[in-house]
């Protein structure tokens, strides 16, 4: 890759990433030095859908790079922008999420800032750990609760039975005693945000159902138990958010059972019920456990997510003190055929934390393509796979086919990836890998980008380690922890754990194993790559730059002005050549992480090499940057028209006889 | 290009274009024989944003194509689909509006359905006519019309004078009887429907600035030659469109004249008034002369949209009997910061234009990046121009870049395109011709790129023949003639008229000089070009299929059933190999315009050839399909879970032992 005009979201780049409606921010492009000769530099911003174009100015040349500032007015609270590039001899250059074009782009690929209110810093300072409650710890204080009636009992020891109906009711009886007691685990990893999948009174062991969102399950020890372990967390500096369903209850449910068989009940209408005797309701696809939630139902807003006695502020206030919401099935919320209310119940559900406690994240599921609903209007960030984790896959997995036992014991002979009856796992390159992230974080702005989870597997998939290439796991979990986004470790990864899908991988902790030799060794993997995201701030917000990628390796670069983190993530043997003036300051690139050597020649091309699989970080200087322009009080714009009549601006034209031939 | 799994929405591969929610619709996908072997073909559905899949089955072999067809429930008004091919060897490719794919492909990009009401079928049968009033043509009538008191009285010889005041306030005094006088002017042309720029009275020559929306402008006539000009036309088989502003009015308007100054009046919450005294005001990009309306009052839409006696009603209704409405700055109507009224406006239109006729077509103009507003739901389609026009402008203009008189008379240093800052006219091959036709027209539902406007330039812009490179005219013309979209020709193209901006442009039309030569050319061209497209209805909806692309040339193929119709376009020669298998029954093809060769080998390979520039048209068989495959009363699909838990479902993964190293 030849050293290319570079702009994204960091501070690095942009004045303001938190600004007001109206607000004017100053936003840099950085040009390689001799680059041009450039006639202009511009930003074509779209205010309610109509271009508006600034002039940038050059400010100067730092080490390698020749910087430009311009002003841009956030007039919409999504307000999308590109670089437009003149250069001398007529060529014109377009940036924008996807990189550099020749022609024209998409206003869904403008780089964009937010003026929705910002998430808490905390967030992109955190690592995530990931605990699914009745397989992570069991304490003494469970084995006083009476086994309910539709578990199956199973001994820490056993086998994950994924075959219905054990699959959902297959009960180990892990608790929140458990988890307090296993929370210097968490200290010694160096994670400090703690995800719990539901712990609602409900009718399986994933809790997702639930009977009810105003109490704890007295099986994981109630609120008395919540309360301790979120006060214990935050002692150890380890925040803790939940996981609320608002697609559907389970068909336990208080709200439910009212309205059930009983028309005129006052919650009849937080469910879509199809017959006059209320016995019939649409459901999560068809599942009749899990009714769906009527978002046009006021009363369910009210009494769910908008007032100070909502489900959704209750858990966030004293004594409970939550630090945040993840939401399962966000992308279906509100959704069904005609109607789409999913934007009203994001919005009205940030509304509600920013007034019971702005200091709390919001992350919505989002399985697939979450572009359309990652806008910064509520989810701060998504759990999402096709922008991190199935490309992953994708580059660093064995891939394989074979048949599997489904839910019903039954063989499955088409092999599925992440949902996808798509024949396996899929084979990429590393170049590959790169496309995908691109095309799937393009039309995601900068801030909410940084909210998204970056997890290798979850308790909704197989994990990583049951079919990673040999020798990958490093990369994965480097990549993970350095690549813009959120980092998340799914409880029982840094043990090594397996697990063939999603069901299997909800493995009881395998507690006692620290001392095996490959157990040690996984968990000293955790340990050095958590403390080196957490210790550099560049990897949490710092700038993004590919330099090199090829189909073995990638090489990227996260920037600010006090650090620069240099990566290389390769899977075969590595000798990325990277050309002069792309990474000034490698020179004094000082080794932080791994087995690999960074040459740097005479003229300033950079060459890493390592013996593949490998991942290998160095910590080169800051970005030397001009001062910025001053920031004018209001940007000077041209809106494309030159008098106040419906045209479309004059094009340039030789001066032709306009009267005709 | 070799030849590659195609489909698009036409109704060669999709049995019901005009769908209602729920129905089964059967999509088709053809791919090369021998292109396979396919393991398995599907198609993935995204309803109410979780995927959902259904299986494709193979219906037989045609000619050189295998055909698949599957069954997909359309379960939202924009149902979204996207084709996965897996090959036998475990590879597997995406297909969705951008073309083929190795990695996953985002949701905006998919093919879809439409389940929101569909346009007349005459729209796609339609070659659109423009006519700006002021400028087409005077009868004798408007001597008797005393001239306005802010009108620059012209002579019909005169030039335009492109520089205010004159710029908005020349006035020629062209009328509806005149149009009248000329409707056999359109006749001979072919055209079928008259799009007419604003007749409501104003303070301008081109009437943008309405003063009311409820008469016609008397200097044009008044009603009675309205009603004259819609009948006359109806008589001759051509439909009539008005234009309607509904981002703002002149301010001239009744509507604001009441509440301007006059705190309390009804009309009052029309504007966005922004002091007390209701002096200031919101108006369209900071023009004073053009106040914006606030759609969040419920009387403006009342009167101008909803209901039996609002503006948009009353003009389609007898005894006006117009055909439908071109929304002038519909891109901008509603949106103003953090609101966005936009789909509730264009939803709003449409709804009252099927109570009071159904047989009404709704453009909206949207001159950038129009996609996040063509999804189906309001505009049938949109006067946009990346999509088309401005790629075709900078693939067949001879850029320039000189300055020229903006509208102070001032010289203008920086050149424009379209609005843009660009430096003039963009050059592109006609490889990026393709690339930005498909950027531009990958996220719309193929029903609503067929009513897509398809100018080379309007009153907006300056005329394409005033910049077209030697040759190039009907390269143009054929092209905008020949795909998906709806043809538009400006009044005085077929004249030859140039007119360097979108001032200059509106030239007065120079009747009488039909007999020169160059002129009595030109006519030939148009008449000939648009008896092709009215003539051929694969031209009007058939499918479209890139066949050759290089830097000089495109290749395509419009097809259906019962005909398939090939294009050729170069600027520079042409020799364009297309490969066997690519379009069988050319052997066949029978040239039908332009002065090319068409040679095919013994393999069946296909040559064709011409000297530059060139635009080219054989007809060729229709295209062999099997029949369909029965469409199922339900689809069977799969959503990507295994049991009613929440979990995506298990990943195929060799039997792993679950329970940890």
């Amino acid at each position: 890759m030849t050293p290319a005009p570079h702009h994204d979201g960091s501070s690095l780049h942009v004045s303001n990433l938190a600004p007001a409606l109206g607000e004017v921010v100053t936003v840099r492009l950085r040009v390689p030095a001799g680059y041009g000769p450039l006639a202009a530099v511009r930003t074509r911003s779209n205010p309610d859908h109509e271009p508006e174009w600034t002039d940038a100015v050059r400010v100067g040349v730092a080490d390698a790079w020749e910087w430009w500032d311009a002003p841009v007015t956030v007039r919409n609270p999504r307000h999308g922008y590109r670089w437009m590039l003149q250069h001398a001899d007529g060529r014109v250059e377009w940036l924008n999420q996807t990189g550099l074009h020749r022609i024209e782009t998409l206003d869904s690929e403008d780089f964009a800032l937010v003026a929705y209110p910002a998430p808490p810093a905390w967030m992109n300072e955190s690592v995530m750990y990931q605990v699914f409650p009745d397989r992570f710890a069991r304490s003494a204080a469970a084995d006083e609760h009476p086994t309910p009636e539709w578990a199956i009992p199973a001994a820490w020891s056993d086998p994950v039975d994924a075959v219905m109906p054990a699959r959902s009711q297959q009960f180990y009886g892990g608790d929140l005693p458990g988890i307090i007691e296993k929370l210097d685990h968490l200290v010694s990893l160096g994670v400090n945000l703690l995800y719990l999948t539901p712990v609602f009174p409900a009718e399986s062991n994933h809790r997702y159902d639930a009977a009810s969102f105003d109490r704890i399950d007295p099986l994981l020890g109630g609120e008395e138990a919540y309360i301790r372990l979120v006060e214990e967390a935050h002692a150890r500096g380890i925040r803790v958010i939940g996981d609320l369903t608002s697609n559907h209850s389970g068909d336990s449910h208080e709200w439910f059972r009212a309205p059930l068989g009983n028309p005129g009940a006052p919650e009849e209408d937080f469910y879509y019920f199809t017959d006059e005797g209320n016995t019939a309701y649409v459901s999560w696809l068809g599942y009749a456990s899990l009714p769906k939630f009527d978002w046009s139902s006021e009363e369910l807003r009210r009494r769910f997510v908008s007032g100070e006695d909502s489900v959704v502020a209750k858990w966030l206030k004293p004594p409970y003190n939550a630090d945040g919401w993840r939401i399962d099935v966000a992308n279906m919320t509100g959704r069904l055929g005609a109607v789409d209310l999913n934007a009203e119940v994001r919005q009205l559900l940030r509304e509600t934390m920013l007034q019971v406690d702005p200091d709390t994240i919001l992350l919505g599921e989002s399985t697939n393509d979450a572009v359309s609903d990652l806008q910064g209007d509520g989810w701060h960030g998504a759990m999402t796979y096709p922008s991190f984790t199935r490309p992953l896959w994708g580059w660093l997995s064995e891939p394989t086919g074979a048949p599997y036992l489904d839910a019903d014991g039954g063989e499955v002979t088409e092999s599925w990836f992440f949902g996808q009856p798509i024949g396996g796992i899929p084979r990429y390159t590393a170049r590959e890998f790169t496309e995908a992230v691109t095309r799937f974080t393009a039309g995601i702005p900068w801030r909410v980008r940084l909210g998204n989870m970056q997890p290798l597997d979850t308790h909704d998939t197989a994990r990583f380690a049951t079919n990673a290439a040999p020798g990958a796991i490093p990369v994965a979990v480097g990549l993970s922890l350095t690549m813009p986004g959120l980092p998340v470790v799914f409880a029982g990864d840094e043990f090594g754990l397996l697990g063939a899908d999603g069901e299997a991988s909800r493995t009881p902790m395998p507690w006692g194993t620290e001392g095996q030799p490959e157990v040690a060794e996984r968990l000293a993997l955790y340990r050095d790559l958590i403390a080196l995201r957490r210790s550099h701030p560049a990897l949490q917000d710092g700038g993004f730059r590919w330099v090199h990628v090829d189909d073995e390796a990638v090489v990227f670069v996260r920037e600010s002005e006090s650090e620069s983190v240099l990566v290389l993530a390769t899977r075969g043997d590595a000798d990325a050549a990277i050309p002069a003036g792309t990474l000034p300051g490698a020179a004094s690139g000082e080794p932080v992480f791994g087995d690999a050597t960074l040459a740097v020649s005479d003229d300033g091309a950079v060459v890493l090499s390592a013996e593949g699989p490998a991942f290998a970080v160095w910590l080169l200087p800051g970005v030397v940057a001009p001062a910025p322009a001053p920031t004018e009080e209001t940007a000077e714009v041209s809106r494309g028209v030159v008098d106040a009549d419906e045209q479309t601006p004059a094009e340039i034209v030789k001066g032709a006889d306009s009267t005709g031939a």
